[in-house]
């Protein structure tokens, strides 16, 4: 994997992160393929909606169908047939969001699996071992995503538990291994502890970095102060990842701080409940004054699903909870989002990412009702 | 519409209905898109796996959206986005099958919405109201689908009815009309009722004619009976339509007396199932011998699905319950099914249908569960 700046503005770049299976153009967004598919939609409807990248869940893949399983039949993207770069995460986030009775200790978590409840153990070295199975192009180390609220001495000692864990990531990845490892730093909503955890990630040296453990219930402004203090002091060479974040507004300040790419299951997740991005402001698709409307959902998009239906039809589809319209509106938010993230690219390289921001910020605040996004994280 | 036979094969026929929207070859199956879509598959998908008309169930249309907002909306083609001809039933079979506390009048049936428990009246002149405002391009006169079993007496005068309606339904069709209207005959399993009935339809005069009330629960032995002595006597020079009734078997035994098309959700609802056609068998996707099987679903078949996607990733997309797993399922079974119509077809017109009917009896046979169609039919 190679990463190159090429242009910027502010602290907000603009990047290429070269892969063997293509290019991906930063900022950039990443759909979430939890279990293998990125809910609703096919590979090559994710590939014209604009996707370059597919984030796929570690934690789901480990307990069906299994790495091992995964590894036989040719990896990851031969499996889920994306042929696009895959980011794998470390399943650190599921092991505490999803199992039940996990006991952290310092070689790692035993937790038990929230389909059958069969015992289970993932530390740094089993994490590593997953992700080399599952072949994804990026993958993360192992990190303990500390939990908000915590005490200043618990997000202290758990920084510490995630350096090294990382050292053990960073000491069982081969050289020359054909997938880039991304290191992930923690520290709560501590400043100190954020720029601590950050600097010892670095002193361990990954091929990218990425902060973990936000959007887990704390303030916005907490949020953002952090993101504003972190984003420019990564290191510029690297591409710097926000995980679990997509909100809109939260990504617009991350890239404003530096950062570089994103996910999160915000497009997607709303897309299953019927509400819809359009580019006048959030449409709930449900409401009453669509039931005769012909025209398509958003008139400046060019998706498959504004060529082809009327607002009264996915109203109609939605009402009927026909599968497709989950596929439908999956289709138009994604595509909004790619759309979104290359206007704000190119903002980057013509200087105007300000006038970007401050024209979506007032587009998004007026129309949009801002959901905490905690509740988008991937599951 | 025109209707042309082109070739023939003993009873079998290969012939051509022109539309306005297009053409239907037959012996054709049409996929059942109950709610304005063949479920999980989007309309260009259905056009990719060979389908050439499309059905829709007025009964479902009319209570959503409702054919009024459909009517205003351009027609149920354009409402839907499908480029091809449509066909709606009367609304008949619905009213008898899933709504409640029906009340058969001379006039009509009075039911409660299976939704909501509103009251509703559809009777003849009511049936062809709605169906001229969704505006497909084949719409059914509204008949009375006699239960299974019934006695002679009930059958006798419930085609009585058929008949009245018939002539009804007959009477309110504008001549000229853009739509083409076929009549349904009845009569049970009563030899002698199923030749009057028809014949009383056929003196009515409509632009096809369809058998209505078979695969409702009746031996299937006696429902070949009644195909094998209605087919071969229903007016030449006019399409014959076996309504409900999709199991291949039934269908091979249809097309031998004459029938020219069919509709059923047996490919769709099993594909949602997770039971999937080959050429070489039935599969259930779900079975541990595919868990890490790489091959494609059938190797002969040359849809989306089995170009993309091994076995291996079916199974896993079923068991892990994901949306994506029904549509891939039904576009394979959809293309397998109108695949299999084809080269029925191309059997016809080379003078060999009984060979194709030995060779594929053999295969459904050996390989198949024959399920009860009956329980396959369109809700």
């Amino acid at each position: 994997m190679k990463f190159s700046v090429i242009a910027s503005d502010g602290n907000s770049r603009a990047g290429i992160i070269e892969t063997e299976r293509g290019l991906v153009l930063t900022p950039q967004f990443m759909p979430v393929g939890t279990l293998g598919t990125v809910k609703s939609v096919s590979p090559e409807e994710l590939g014209s909606a604009g996707a370059e990248v597919m984030l796929c869940n570690t934690y789901h893949l480990y307990l069906r169908p299994g790495h091992e399983t995964i590894r036989r039949l040719g990896g990851v993207q031969k499996f889920i047939s994306w042929p696009g770069p895959v980011l794998t995460d470390s399943g650190g986030f599921q092991v505490y969001s999803l199992s039940r009775l996990r006991n952290i200790t310092p070689d790692g978590v035993e937790f038990r699996s929230h389909i059958d409840g069969s015992l289970h153990f993932i530390g740094p070295e089993k994490a590593m071992e997953i992700q080399q199975a599952l072949g994804a192009d990026i993958i993360m180390a192992f990190d303990e995503c500390t939990p908000y609220p915590s005490t200043y001495d618990y997000a202290l000692n758990s920084l510490r538990l995630t350096t090294e864990w990382a050292k053990r990531c960073r000491s069982v990845h081969p050289a020359g291994s054909s997938q880039a490892l991304f290191g992930i730093f923690q520290g709560s909503i501590y400043r100190d502890l954020r720029l601590k955890s950050l600097e010892e990630i670095v002193e361990t040296g990954f091929d990218g970095y990425a902060a973990g453990g936000l959007s887990v219930g704390e303030p916005k402004e907490l949020m953002y102060e952090i993101i504003h203090s972190t984003g420019p002091v990564m290191p510029a060479v690297k591409p710097r990842y926000l995980m679990g974040i997509g909100d809109l507004l939260d990504v617009l300040e991350a890239v404003e701080a530096g950062y570089d790419i994103f996910d999160c299951v915000m497009p997607t997740r709303n897309a299953r409940n019927g509400t819809l991005f359009t580019s006048t402001g959030r449409i709930s698709i449900k409401r009453a004054e669509f039931k005769e409307d012909p025209s398509p959902l958003d008139p400046e998009c060019s998706c498959y699903t504004c060529r082809n239906f009327s607002r009264a039809y996915l109203r109609h589809m939605y009402l009927s909870r026909e599968i497709l319209s989950m596929r439908l509106n999956t289709i138009h938010n994604l595509s909004f989002y790619l759309r979104f993230f290359r206007l704000m690219r190119d903002s980057i390289i013509r200087e105007s990412f300000a006038e970007f921001k401050r024209k979506w910020r007032y587009t998004l605040e007026r129309n949009f009702v801002t959901l905490q996004s905690q509740t988008f994280r991937t599951s």
